[in-house]
């Protein structure tokens, strides 16, 4: 089973994380779910960071909110790709968790999901392992398709609902 | 070599994605790069987008400004990862291309990088790819090293100018 | 009667769409009402759109939220005037569906309404169709007259309730 | 031929209207070009506006800046459809003129294009004549085939120029 | 009594309106309270703005939200002094009111205070009238001296509840 | 003469602020125009709010930046109305100053104009003086003639040129 | 013990304003907690702070929302370090009260925290005052340990809660 | 002589922090001026900032841009106060750098100054050094007083330029 790290700032934020660790469970993905703050716990962030790729993990998942620094710190110490969930706090609307996400400079990127958007953060290290792992290729195509019927079938609910 | 696509919406958008090209270039990527726009040519992205991972494309990078909508397009009908640049236009500083880059609905994530950041989307697509290819994960490593080192070469100089 | 397709992304825009559908149906004015996803059902989006002429639907409303690529996909394959509602989603206020809706390239307008102003949308509708089916301007006449009654019965209420 | 009415806020617009009376031209519109200020000449606006549709005039086009209430002011006192184009002034990059365009309350629509978005104006126009004038549809088909045409020979191009 | 027209774009504005009623009526200022929709009721708008000076009134307060036009439409046909309240609806955290409120173009003023900030309002109209009526000078005095009592009660409060 | 106080927060600001200062002449207006900063020099801003209506000012104009406090910490210290310029500075579009400008607490409003309006603050001071002085409304009401028979020149000047 | 004073614009604030007081607390430095506000009590306030400095203060802390001018008031009469925390205000979410306390211009520095982050003003007064109080600095070790151990704690308590 | 470290993220930064070093040498305070990236030379950021202290450094200024994350990740490893100096970059118009670097959790405050705001910056290192070290106070006092007579001779010479 491969490995992807799902690291969160604060135990808050364990609502918002949840999804994207459910995504990985069901890709049969092992998930190693940490809580540790850029801030206030920059030591084991950098233990953390620095010995990610020797500990088997993959990709990296960080989630933080308002001047969201976790997802970069991370990505400045290790080759592995990081996938930054920017969360909205309780004051700008999740505006200051995006940029301070995203905006990275050049050399050490970031990939982006959107505000609160832990389920796709899930899902786009699962196509990030896709390309080494043939199987998740197809369950991937799988979980497309169940979305897609999803819809189909709520458009005739609807359909019922309004004759 | 490993291939990743460059996609752009329009040919002005060329001078602002060239940065993720000479990186690809760089790391022995093959760039597969084109101009094809969500709104005008739908039929080609469409056509493209499903046919990109049958063709041998590992990941996608696409690049648009304002109602920037093709990088999501693509992640829509591909299973390969999209990474997304967000480009700056006349107007709304790049605030529209963000939004519209990286607000993306459950189910269809793409990775966004910053605002015109494509020196980043090409090393992000080296990232997703040294998980498979671990050729790319060394020059990765000696590339941020490079970086690390023009910076450590920026403060020597400035202390010689300031003494 | 005309026919005026109403799409949107999610059975939960529905009760910000349904206002839109109210208006048709107040105008005589057949709803096709849908759901449907530019992100997850792609091939359902390409179908509807490149046919929606040729069922004789003569103006698309489109709803969505986020990086609201819905009304811009459906406008990228149709001829017909498409009107696009920026749905308010739980982050960024509707900022990014509006400007994710509006923004959009030279060559494939969407025309749009306030965030969330489905009524609007639906007497949008009706002004486009009025050009064509004459009984339709009467009716909006009326509606307006309607819309300013109303406005002058708060204005006497107020009166008497502050005498 | 039918007509349509551009309408700008004053003199210093016209470089940004000018596109949608080219679009115009192109399809065999007449357009009828006005300046007039919602808020220098109410009189004139309201004068304009009340009897745009006994002169002939099918659509409104609108374009203003800042506190860009014209658009709005003529949808207020005729039943037909208005484009609303808003205006990129010296400050706020466009934004006060967009919310002050779309915004618009339920029952009297702006049907707004992109900030600066004038082509766009004059296509929508187009589609809404379309409705009723099959003959623009036939062209509008064609010019956004065109459209298609350009950015295949600007792939094209990038092709060879890369190669 | 000198009297101050309290202008509001729909019933529902009452709420956030009647603080600068209660400041008016407090300083014996006749309040000339009405509804009416710059986009709804166009004529009456037309009506009351050109005719207001001579039914007496000296300075109108106009309360709208979203594309908020009342007081700009207000302005533009009446010589006297308009006082703008933009008000929050709910979308946008009232910054769409804001900037169609104060964004005016160069002629026309709309006296602009904050958001939901009808005592502001109420106060602004007294001190615009105490330039011609002395009274309402020492009335205005006297009233901030009020405001400050209440402050330094408050501190002295707190200061009881911290020992 | 009446008098109005042009203030402004630093000698950059002039070039901004002199539009006022010429509506004032041009209307038989004593200007008092002065330097003085909120922040560096408050003992002179206090100085002169307190004593500015001794002096004979009846109304106070006051541009500043960036956290533009100039106008506010004037009308603290004044029953005098006083009207607020937010200057553009070289950061946040003028958005910073204007928020700073017109979002006051209830108690002490600040009239707002537009971002770098001068022109319009010169034109407020000028509206709220006619209510005492009336032979300055006979010559607003010429000024707005002579602003309308701009547009209407502008526009035949257009007309001729499109023909 | 060292005095550092905690100002309010008003009794609403008490409530954000407190985590600074109970740090102020906790680190043995005596909070001087007063309400005044820039706007409705200038005379305090210029008391207050041209004196702070002889009463012993050796750091201000000031809060206030909206067109936060309190902390850049204060500032421009003292030469103590001035720390200002923007409050979140019923509109705009924090934005307008950030702009107002954070963009000084240069002379008149105020360190601004984040919006609603009082714990934070009364840390940053701990560290300012710890290069003066050398066990304080012992202190502010020991509670950032504190912050990291509950950080570890929270990590530790998820990942029984998972297994 | 105290010691002020001034750290930017690259070289590039360089003009815009330079006055916070000439302020620092103006009051006799050494700079430590070094350039080092949070993302690109975690390593160094985190030597320096862990032996800050030990080297005699009493307060750390630090700017950066975009998603300006060097002032937190130095905070989170030194209990010296910390300054941000969020850098405007090429986008966003600096509201990315200026989220990014105040926004900051509970437990590591950065005191952030205005965008581009290296005076200030450079400033509130002397008001927090005059805490332990009585000469800057009088020196502060002294600069003050300077930028207040800059004030008032540019009021004088406007005054002139008036007449």
């Amino acid at each position: 089973m491969p490995k992807v790290a799902v690291i969160m700032g604060s135990a808050s934020d364990y609502e918002i994380v949840s999804p994207a660790v459910k995504i990985l469970k069901k890709f049969e993905i092992e998930p190693v779910v940490k809580i540790m703050s850029a801030h206030r716990t920059p030591a084991l962030v950098h233990e953390f960071a620095s010995s990610a790729m020797d500990t088997g993990i993959e990709v990296i998942i960080a989630a933080a909110g308002k001047a969201a620094h976790l997802a970069g710190v991370i990505a400045s110490e290790t080759p592995l790709p990081v996938i930054g969930i920017p969360v909205k706090s309780s004051t700008m609307d999740g505006l200051d968790s995006l940029l301070s996400t995203v905006q990275m400079p050049a050399g050490v990127p970031v990939a982006t999901v959107a505000i609160n958007g832990s389920e796709n953060a899930g899902l786009l290290a699962v196509q990030m392992l896709s390309l080494k792992y043939p199987r998740l290729l197809k369950k991937f195509t799988l979980y497309k398709q169940e979305l897609a019927d999803k819809v189909i079938a709520a458009d005739e609910a609807l359909k019922k609902e309004l004759d």
